[in-house]
């Protein structure tokens, strides 16, 4: 047992104790030690000059960004867009690396005093005693062996490296959150189906094709002698698990500018966003996949198990923290005043949304993903009780946050491939990972979107389908998963594959997004209103009808959500007066709150994209009217639901067009949930159709839903 | 020279290496070390338990400050204006922190191994060896002596303790700035002369007459035996610094509900926020006072100077940074067109705010003090150039991050009360610490306000001074200063001091302030345009040939900011081709931006605070045309410049009463700038006078200038 007086250099602990750091913290690791005592003077003032210098070096990080900003400025006002904000800042990033690598050198002062101790132990923290004067020493992890004798030259470089943890405790939550928050729901909710396919089966088979195809290539390598450490299926199977996961940004951000298709976007970005969740989810449970024994590299059911059950445990875990802290705050929101005040109610909606990170990361559950679902949940229900004021502030603040934090870690990524001390570069490898990536992404969307054409009548088209698989861009999510441990020489080695897909993917795939759609003539400037009637070549109402089909437990979702949920959480949807059954009266009456009854009236005034949310829902339902009764209601329906949909896009739409589509809404709603139990009483349903839309037509539901 | 294994508790080191933590970081000391050897997967579920812990610890406070918006909601609600949330704050961490110290025993699980080895160096970062395996630790700092053999018992009380450097980096900045950000200029430059004094001299003033007072009571003390450490005179004068900063939050939130008189409000608000720099600065210049060789606590005059030196070093480099980064924002933002994407401007505006404190502390210089002068000149010129929507959100994020900071800090002041581990409450020394920040208030307050109202006609009157005397709280800069270090006895004294100084000012002077109010009959629900006329008991026009005289290096400042900076650095002004002389045409031509020109006609349409302003300064040249000229002007003038008051207010304005301001203001100015030089060319006074005011009145001016 030795005392080695050292310098610790590149690699990094797998967990590092001291977490949630913000970026400005974590420049890594102390350093300074100039060797020989010190008094006390001489501690306070390298503390100093730490403390300068890190103030510096994190100040090259801020000046990156502001270029960034500029440049992006000018791009946008040139109408440039072949180069994304994330793209350049990667570009810049690289730059900044390779002056502090090549251009800057340090002077060295370096004393590698080995001092011998017995230690036999390694507690949290040490007291050292020097002449009398006591330093406090913490810990920051298990060093890779063979480390402590590595010297590397270039100091300023370990400087400007940040505790990984930085990245998924602080960076990304924003990044994430501000997904779910600006979810376009009706498109998503349309398409979930395919989304969850994608995002999950997908995401799963494409890490399983990754992993075995990287372990032919590593098995390779390893006869081929190309090979200096170990690397076992495990490794494999992480390496797969973390490329998975698709970035949404570079080529979203162009969909969104070019006016793509809303249905390729909503599927997209949906896949992206979920995806995201269940690669660190997937991730977390590879690493906990461990045989018992010593054998632990060996295959065993018991373990997988454990794993498939760990993957559960935390996915379900994590999505209830997020969805219940989502209620609560929807809750408050809805039974206080707070609206009166946005600034408090601004924060309280910041603080909750803060702490279902920790309150996950406290439990063992993933904070990432319970955030994510958390904003979904925010933008599901908590968005309507703010005030319009407030609404627009945490829109706004959660797109900067959004934004800086996207932009910082892109730019990190460019100077981390000069900056970081420990790449293995190994050319079989990156060629292996370059085609395992495409083979997985294929694997995932073609015999996936094969699947779902089978029950799908809305096509994926090739087109499509071709776009989805160019445009599976890797970004920040990879990253934060391959920095986070990169002890072992696996490890490293898929860091800085990772890396190069990255770039590959952002600039390449990124770049040439603009050509690929036009390449495979999608059509572009599509107002989202129409999507519907451009994605043509499809027969209307037969895809009507499989929409039906394929979309029942998310119909019985919407009821719910609709007459139950969102009554109980808003001031939208009709009052639960009229929802619940009638035993339930003083209760409901308590909860619904004041507003709701005037909703009956002029239906779910500051609530535009809800209006046209259920009205997209609701015309769905008009639909199958069409195709299951098919009787009189044929020539009316097509007209109302059409409107609907021409009404439903996000942007600006008019006062009249509103209370038109509020009135076809409810008209459709009652056809619909008619429709839905047809053979319960068809004598009924005339009835409720009938009903004047105001005072409480979906009444007798409840009863029908007991029958 | 030991080595000693065993926990590092409460004592703080002076200034740790790792800085600018964020708050989620800095859970002190990694903790959890259960002794004995451990493997690798061992250190690697501590390093993940800690991770919980952390989160959990953190979540307390998430949810005191929720706890605390709630309640604020319910008090505002409820317009009960006794306690303020930040006072509220205060309660909520007490509370727990009784209970963490009292309701909750966490197991003991200590192994105080001391072991010996030989080294002889503290290095920033330790790499121990056990068993094989390598251990990372980082220098924390140096530890007070005699802690190392104190052991707590509660590890749970440390774990909620962060680092104090997190509140100088983190907390403190938001704050400061929007301090500076929020600053109402018009009221401020009104009575700037009395606020430099106040915060200046005053802070000097205070700080020599506590520390005086105080170096009594402990020479007294000494006495008496009831001093347990050393405490020097530098000590003495240090407490006094840290005290001497005032706290704005509390006072001026009711003072703003209650719409109290705007003289007032602008002395004590321009006060405590410029005073809070020069404590700081005075603080650390007093740190800085070291007495060459080892008699390092006698006076020395060379020391002394250096002290002097390095405060107007330090203070000048800051300010001067702050200013500089400010007018780069300002530029950039006015020759981009970044105003057409509010996100990138809102973006820049942000990281160049925060690259003006780490450039400071990069530079060795105060960056809270840098942010300060950089908010206030991003809100006199870059906040000009803002879109509206950046504006808003600009305003709204700093807004929200002061909010959070605030009470943030607030309720962890009350939990340390009870969580800190090494209080030293001295009954002796805290009386004489009350009696002494009492009477350096009064020292501060009275003598100053005397010497001032000598030369101000408009007298702050003896209601007005009770009431700063009453309002001087103490909070978040005295907390932060206090807290930085409490590495010494003399340090944990003053810490424990303080604290209860901060509980007792913000309970007992922030509670009574609205009943101080109306027992010293201060005008309340003062409308801020008409403060003028309520401050009544005074000649108006005596007053205003005062201002003129006392505001005369103002008034030459607001020539060259009205003529050259502001059309150089904003939209807003007149064109820069107006004002400069003939032979900078092409350079004034390329400078000015084309809405300059526009503003010429319908003079500075965005920018209504701006009018008011000038409005507002250049009624008061139009007064000194009444003193001194004094001619017929005398009954058109004061007409205009009432109007011209009238509608200083910040508040909402019609376009109308906006126009006749435009106008107004043209006349007065024109009047006043002849004003300044009046004997230079009387004659042509008059034709300018009757120059119609769009095209361009200010065209002879910069000749009179050079006359």
């Amino acid at each position: 047992m030795g005392f080695t007086r050292s310098r610790f250099l590149g690699g990094k602990p797998s967990k590092a104790p001291l977490l949630l750091p913000f970026l400005l913290t974590v420049l890594l690791v102390g350093s300074q030690g100039d060797g020989g005592a010190m008094d006390n003077g001489a501690t306070e003032r390298i503390a100093e000059e730490s403390h300068r210098q890190d103030s510096a070096y994190l100040l090259i990080f801020i000046m990156l960004l502001t270029l960034t900003i500029l440049t992006i400025w000018l791009f946008k006002h040139r109408r440039f867009r072949f180069l994304h904000e994330t793209g350049l800042a990667m570009i810049y990033g690289l730059l900044v690396g390779v002056i502090l690598r090549f251009g800057i050198h340090a002077p060295q002062s370096m004393s590698d005093v080995i001092l011998g101790c017995a230690v036999n132990g390694s507690p949290a923290t040490l007291l050292v005693n020097v002449s009398g004067r006591f330093y406090e020493y913490t810990l920051k992890g298990e060093v890779g062996q063979g480390k402590g004798h590595q010297v590397q030259d270039d100091e300023m470089l370990r400087k400007v490296t940040f505790d990984p943890e930085v990245f998924f405790n602080i960076l990304l939550p924003p990044i994430i959150f501000h997904a779910g928050y600006s979810l376009k729901r009706r498109h998503f909710f349309r398409n979930i189906g395919s989304i969850l396919a994608y995002a999950f089966i997908g995401t799963v088979i494409s890490c399983f094709v990754i992993g075995l195809i990287m372990y032919g290539f590593v098995s390779f390598m390893k006869v081929v002698g190309q090979l200096d450490g170990d690397f076992y299926f495990t490794d494999c199977l992480f390496f797969g698990a973390i490329v998975s996961a698709t970035d949404p940004v570079t080529v979203l951000a162009i969909f969104n500018e070019l006016k793509v298709d809303v249905d390729l976007y909503a599927l997209l970005f949906g896949e992206s966003v979920l995806n995201d969740a269940v690669a660190i989810v997937l991730s977390s449970s590879i690493v906990a996949y461990q045989p018992a024994g010593d054998n632990s590299h060996s295959f065993e059911a018991m373990a997988m198990l454990k794993s498939f059950g760990v993957f559960l445990g935390v996915f379900s875990g994590s999505f209830a923290l997020g969805v219940v802290t989502g209620v609560v705050t929807a809750l408050v929101t809805k039974f206080t005043k707070l609206r009166d005040f946005p600034l408090l109610e601004t924060a309280l909606f910041f603080l909750m949304s803060w702490s279902t990170f920790l309150l996950a990361e406290a439990c063992g559950f993933t904070g990432v993903v319970a955030v994510l679902f958390c904003g979904i949940t925010q933008a599901h229900y908590t968005y309507n009780n703010l005030s319009p004021d407030s609404q627009d502030r945490t829109k706004q603040l959660f797109e900067l946050l959004n934004f800086l934090a996207e932009n910082f870690i892109f730019s990190y990524m460019g100077l981390t491939l000069f900056s970081f001390q420990s790449h293995v570069f190994n050319p079989l490898f990156i060629v292996g990972a370059f085609v395992a990536v495409f083979l997985g992404r294929a694997a995932n969307i073609y015999p996936l979107s094969f699947l779902l054409n089978l029950g799908r009548k809305n096509k994926i088209g090739y087109n499509f389908q071709h776009v989805m698989m160019f445009a599976g861009l890797r970004g920040a999510m990879t990253f934060a998963l391959s920095i986070r441990d990169t002890a072992t020489y696996a490890r490293q080695m898929m860091f800085s594959t990772t890396l190069l897909i990255v770039f590959f993917t952002v600039w390449i795939c990124g770049g040439g997004t603009t050509p690929m759609l036009s390449f495979m003539s999608i059509p572009v400037g599509v107002d989202s209103d129409q999507d519907n009637a451009n994605s043509g070549a499809l027969d209307g109402s037969q895809r009507r009808s499989t929409k039906h089909e394929s979309a029942w437990p998310f119909r019985i979702w919407y009821n719910f959500d609709h007459n139950y949920l969102k009554p109980l959480l808003t001031h939208s949807g009709p009052p639960l007066t009229a929802t619940l059954p009638a035993c339930c009266g003083p209760l409901a009456r308590c909860l619904t709150s004041p507003q709701a009854y005037e909703n009956e009236g002029q239906l779910h005034d500051d609530d535009s994209d809800f209006i046209l949310n259920d009205a997209s829902v609701s015309s769905m339902y008009a639909d199958v009217t069409v195709s299951t009764d098919a009787s009189g209601s044929r020539t009316v329906n097509p007209k109302h639901s059409s409107t609907a949909r021409a009404g439903g896009g996000v942007g600006s739409f008019d006062e009249g067009l509103d209370h038109e589509l509020s009135v076809a809404e409810h008209e459709v709603a009652i056809r619909g949930t008619r429709l839905v139990l047809p053979m319960d009483d068809p004598v009924e349903a005339p009835t409720t159709v009938t009903l004047p839309p105001p005072p409480s037509p979906p009444r007798s539901e409840p009863h029908r839903h007991r029958l």
